[in-house]
Formats: C-alpha cells, sequence, structure tokens
C-alpha cells in the first residue's frame, strides 16, 4: 500500500515559468530546478515544467491543461507579477479558472506600505500588483515588493510566485505549510554512486532490473564519461516509502542490484551517498 | 515588410527536453538555454520549452501539440536516445507522427563501427540506439554513440538529440544548414544596459512606450536590486532586421527611450552593450 502510494497515488506538480527572457535564452530557468527539488522531496511528482511567453492566453492554456488532469494537485507559476506591462500572470491564472481580476486590500495595503516606506507614492503601475484572481489569498513578500497569489481551482492550488529568485523562495517557504496539507505521507531520498569503466549499454539490464524490483524507486544512469574510450556513469535513485528508514533501505536495496552488475563487469566504485 | 516578418512572421520554435532527472530538480536545464539563445539568434520564436518524464505517452502528446499550430516549423527533442530501457524518446516521435520505428542502417554501421573500434561486440542495448522513426534521418554523433534523428512532419522537422550536453551542442552544430533553410531572412541582436537608482514600477512606462513605438523590439526590465531600498534593473532590447545595422540601430532607439526616461527620473546608467 505503501509502495503502491510510492509509484501510483503521488499527487502531481506542475510548473510553469513565464518569461521570454527564458525563451531567448538570457537566462537559466534555476527556479524550475530549485522547485522542482522542493517539490519532489515533499512527496509531489513533478510531472511538467513548462516555459511560456508573457502571453496571457499562453499562460491560461497550460494552466487549463494541468487543471484537466485529476492528480494535478498543485501548479505552481513564477514570473509576470511586477508593475511593468508585461507582468500577465494573475490575469493569466483569472481567465484559466474563468474569474475577473479584483483589486486585493490586503496586497494593496502590504504594496502601499512599501512604497510609502520608502517616502513613495502609489502609481497606477505599484497599484496593479495588487490585483489577485477573485477568491484568491495573497501571499506575503518579504523580499520584494509585488505579493505573490494563491487560489484554489477544485482540488488543485495555484500558487504564483514572483521570478525573481530570492523573492521566489522566501514566497514559496511561506507557501510550505500549505503544501504540505496536500503533499503524502511519504519521505524521499535520492541515493547514487558513480561507475568507473563499464559502458552505459552493459549495466543497462542491471538498471533496468534494480527499478523493476523494487516499486517505489527510480532508477537512472548518467553518462558523464565516454561509452567507450573511457565510461564513467553516475547511478541515482530516488526511493520514496513511509518512513526515511525504508525509503533509505529501498534505495539501497535497488542501488545494490546496480553495483553487483558493476562489479561483474569489472567496474570501480566511488562517491556513494544519500541526499535527503 | 520586414518589421512585420520580424513581429509577426518569426517561425516558430519548441523545445521539448526529457527526463525525470530534470522533474526532480536533480540538473538544471543548461541544454534547453542554450539550444533557446541558438534558435533566438538563427531568427526562430521559441515558444515554448517544455519537460517531460520520460514517458512516450507525455512526449508524444508535446510534439503532437507543437505540431497542431502551423507556424511551428521546428521541434527539437533532448534526452531519451540513450542505450538503457528509459531512453525511448524516438519512440514518441514515431507515435506522434504515426509511422513505426525501423532499424536504421546507416545509424546501425555508425554505431557498430563505434563499438567495435573499443573490441566491443553489438548487443540488443546497442543495436536499440539504431531504430529511427520510419523515413528519419540519422545524425552523426561526433561525440558520444547514440545518432539523432531528424524527421519531417508536414512543414516542420522534429530533431532529436542526445542529453549530454557536449553532445548536444555537437550535433546541433551539424543541424545548423538544414536550420537555416528554415531561417527567416533576419538578424537578431540583443543590446541593453543597467539603470542605477530607478524603481522598475517608475521605469515602467518608458519600458512600455519602447517597445510600442519600435516594432520588431522586444524590450524588458529585469530588477536585480531592491525595487524600494535600492533599485538597480537590467533593460534588454532584442531587435530583429534585415540587417546586423537596422537591428543594431532598432534596438539603440528603443534602449534610447528608456534611457531619456531613467536619466529624468535620476537614474544612472551603466554597463551599455550588445550580443550578436
Amino acid at each position: 500500500m505503501v509502495f503502491k502510494l510510492a509509484i501510483m497515488g503521488k499527487p502531481k506538480a506542475w510548473i510553469l515559468t513565464i518569461g521570454n527572457e527564458l525563451l531567448i535564452g538570457r537566462i537559466v530557468n534555476t527556479n524550475a530546478s530549485w522547485l522542482a527539488r522542493k517539490l519532489t522531496f515533499l512527496g509531489f511528482s513533478v510531472e511538467r515544467i513548462i516555459v511560456t511567453p508573457d502571453e496571457p492566453a499562453e499562460v491560461a492554456e497550460e494552466i487549463r491543461r494541468a487543471l484537466s488532469r485529476d492528480d494535478v494537485k498543485v501548479v505552481i507559476t513564477t514570473g509576470g507579477l511586477g508593475p511593468t506591462y508585461d507582468d500577465r500572470t494573475l490575469e493569466a491564472v483569472a481567465r484559466a479558472i474563468n474569474r475577473p481580476l479584483r483589486l486585493n486590500e490586503q496586497a494593496l495595503q502590504w504594496v502601499r506600505q512599501k512604497y510609502e516606506s520608502g517616502g513613495m507614492q502609489m502609481t497606477k503601475e505599484r497599484e496593479k500588483m495588487a490585483y489577485l484572481p477573485e477568491g484568491a489569498e495573497p501571499i506575503r513578500n518579504p523580499v520584494g515588493t509585488a505579493p505573490g497569489s494563491l487560489v484554489a481551482a477544485g482540488e488543485a492550488l495555484i500558487a504564483s510566485l514572483p521570478g525573481v529568485p530570492a523573492e521566489m523562495q522566501a514566497m514559496f517557504e511561506e507557501l510550505m505549510p500549505r503544501l504540505k496539507q496536500l503533499a503524502p505521507p511519504l519521505e524521499v531520498i535520492d541515493c547514487g554512486f558513480i561507475v568507473v569503466g563499464v559502458p552505459e549499454s552493459s549495466l543497462a539490464p542491471y538498471v533496468e532490473e534494480a527499478e523493476r524490483k523494487n516499486p517505489g524507486c527510480y532508477v537512472k544512469s548518467h553518462p558523464k564519461g565516454h561509452e567507450i574510450r573511457g565510461p564513467v556513469l553516475e547511478i541515482r535513485v530516488l526511493a520514496s516509502a513511509r518512513t526515511r528508514d525504508e525509503a533509505r533501505e529501498l534505495a539501497l536495496r535497488a542501488l545494490e542490484v546496480v553495483k553487483g552488475g558493476a562489479r561483474s563487469l569489472g567496474g570501480e566504485i566511488t562517491e556513494e551517498g544519500c541526499q535527503e
């Protein structure tokens, strides 16, 4: 049952990172990998990471697609909450769930306080940041100015965070208690090692066997060297179970299968370790 | 007309990066940003970057979605070409375009030569890498072992490259002549500067004006400091035109609008420069 939950029943999450700067390759999407790591260790299965242009119709399309899958419990958007003309993420969220944008009094108060504390007046660009989808809860931004938005859509939550990494990360921490309520009772661990001297194609049957024999594990080999002239593989196992000890035991059992195969093929094992 | 092409008529590209290691946040998606940069400077407009699991049904769904938009001319996939059980990208490509996988003689010869040169025999895991969608052309892998695949689907090309960055980059270069045939006659330039001392919300109307008055430009402000306590903004313009000189002139004209606004608000301009 625990194992079944670990494989079949993990609630799914989608990550939408919004912004043309990602699509023109000016910046690397570190927000997506940071969020994916956090959600994975909370027990969610991240099913998509999508980068869209700053176009509400495109963003709304992806949100609707996520919500149309009934195992998706969390949609996190990053970017597009600021004061410029192309910051239109909350318009997209509102459109995707067929609600209007409304001036949120709490959000407005936060924004006003921030500017007033710096001796600045409100303008329409600043006020814009306080418009949230109707029924949304504002998320306090402890680092910058734009509030986030948290809104329920059926059984899923849509959380909208800024694109500036320090703001996004701080606000994700504020969201944690809410996400934990949706997360399964699972502990997740990521363990692995390096194999030197065995081509990926030779180790492949053992990797497959390790995953097949250990439900609740996801096993993968990552080539780091040259398949023929100097093979180096990183083997990783992501294991999920009811307790940390069970998860660790499960991961090590799966790794043992690959390790046995690697040794029988003359491989050398180094850098063993776990991350949790 | 040139401007119209620059805004309306750029052929679109989708990037699909495949692999659970991205969805669990173990690695940052540098392949996506590298490809996005290359495609942007070739004159394509990258409309989506999508990370999917190693599941052929999920990958095929995204490829079909890309192909269903008739302005999408290029779909590039990375990952899932190797010898392990979860390397199933070409199965997904074949499924998306309703073709079977076939053993490709040229690809098989390349793979066999590589292993034989290292004194290794063929196995079913190694042979697997030579199965391509029917009608696909194999792409030589000058760095590693798995060949890529290039297949036409209507007016679009689907290119499948490995996930190992060095292999992916080398094979993209081999694809360049084919991509250039689909690319528009446009030169693209990316120029910008830093503004110190002006909040993003104050500069917003000038950013909007710069884009509105300069068709063919995409103008964006990126907050780097603190909106209220110490604002620092990076302003970027991506401009496209028939010649490099025109593109540069266009970019500088758009930047001038923002610069004028920034100076009128007491901002200091530094680090001006272009990338092409």
